[in-house]
């Protein structure tokens, strides 16, 4: 099955030009012809091409199905951007293919990277959640300064934070972490959280966190997180 | 802590021409310097700089610490090698970083790839160990035919394999993987094992699994199985 993204086909009934190229010059696809559309927002939509055209294809959506994230919690994954941005795109790419709700990009202390631009990230995002056959579109929020983002986590949600230092007593992930409604997991830059960020993390309520006894770079201790999590909920769903 | 690799350290005392280089022209370090090597076969090295030289680095052991893998049981992935053969190095650079003892890559009926040379393979494996502190380099093994493999596999080893199609009877994954002494999980190709393959694989005892409601990418699918492998044996030693 192939997905195309049109997040306002409700409203203009248009497949947006890069999805209008896909549909109608490289698979040729015709007037009368049957396609699945997602809007990102939870729906996905039976349409019929009306007029197809390689920049501003036309449907008329013959029906249309919710199709909410199927993992039953909300997930948020704040993570410092690595130095190298492909490494950002490849994880968040996997993340959302394994599934998460909303990412913060974290400015911290230590951040090799304090600037990322979104367009790109947003573009691997929608790919992913086409290729993984969801409906809606996690949220990608600006980077954000760490202070500001750990302040503004609500009571009531699970925090935990990733920590690579033995100095600081951690509880092991897996073995702590439980599905609830809402789940926050901050991962560091390369560099780590500084011990100032450590402590106001704690003060906020945030766990600190081991994955295990292998040093993880910061993409692969984001993904591990998330794989984590959705595999204790299944567990827990058992 | 950064940790060099040599083989032979044993029997030649050298570092490697790439990580001579790496020492002495990047990191600029010089006769009698203290550096950490591993021979990827279980053991750590503390060693003396006799003479640093960029190409033929000449070292004394001063310790020996055995390193052996941390997770306690044997985790085979047998992969079908994807299109593109970024994705293969992506995967298993995370795989070798959260923890694996052997990948085999597997020439399947409906394999997009089913020739991949394996030194660029071995160089990112070969990272991602030192990367990782782990003492271990994973076996890799040549592309090997599926039908081989299957048949190779011996008795009282726990087989699972991650399946796509919902027409055939699966387990979920996670709610069924026994992290035991020796484990195998095989991947498929893009497009999927073949029902031939399907029926090979359950005769030899392979446990057809599914991974969630996600559709995962062959990469996806491999990273997701290890880190859920690993989630699990941790909840098991709890």
């Amino acid at each position: 099955m192939i997905q195309f993204y049109a997040p306002d086909i409700e409203t203009t009934g248009l497949l947006p030009e890069s999805d209008s190229g896909h549909c109608c010059r490289v698979l040729r696809m015709k007037e009368g012809d049957e396609v699945c559309v997602v809007d990102g927002k939870g729906s996905r939509f039976r349409c019929i091409i009306l007029e197809a055209h390689p920049k501003h294809t036309m449907l008329e959506i013959v029906e249309r199905v919710p199709v909410p994230n199927h993992w039953g919690f909300e997930l948020t994954l704040a993570v410092a951007p690595t130095k190298h941005a492909d490494r950002m795109e490849w994880m968040l790419e996997k993340a959302v293919e394994i599934g998460i709700d909303r990412v913060v990009l974290l400015k911290c202390a230590r951040s090799e990277r304090k600037v990322m631009k979104t367009e790109r990230l947003e573009k691997v995002m929608i790919s992913a959640m086409k290729q993984s056959l969801k409906g809606v579109l996690p949220i990608l929020e600006e980077v954000t300064d760490f202070k500001t983002f750990v302040s503004s986590v609500p009571d009531g949600v699970a925090k935990y934070f990733g920590y690579c230092s033995e100095e600081y007593p951690r509880a092991d992930f897996s073995q702590n972490f439980k599905p609830q409604t809402s789940v926050v997991i901050m991962i560091g830059p390369e560099g780590d959280f500084s011990p100032e960020e450590v402590t106001l993390a704690v003060d906020h309520g945030f766990m600190p966190v081991t994955f295990g006894d292998s040093r993880l770079r910061t993409e692969t201790a984001a993904l591990y997180a998330v794989t984590a999590a959705h595999v204790i909920n299944r567990l827990s769903n058992r």
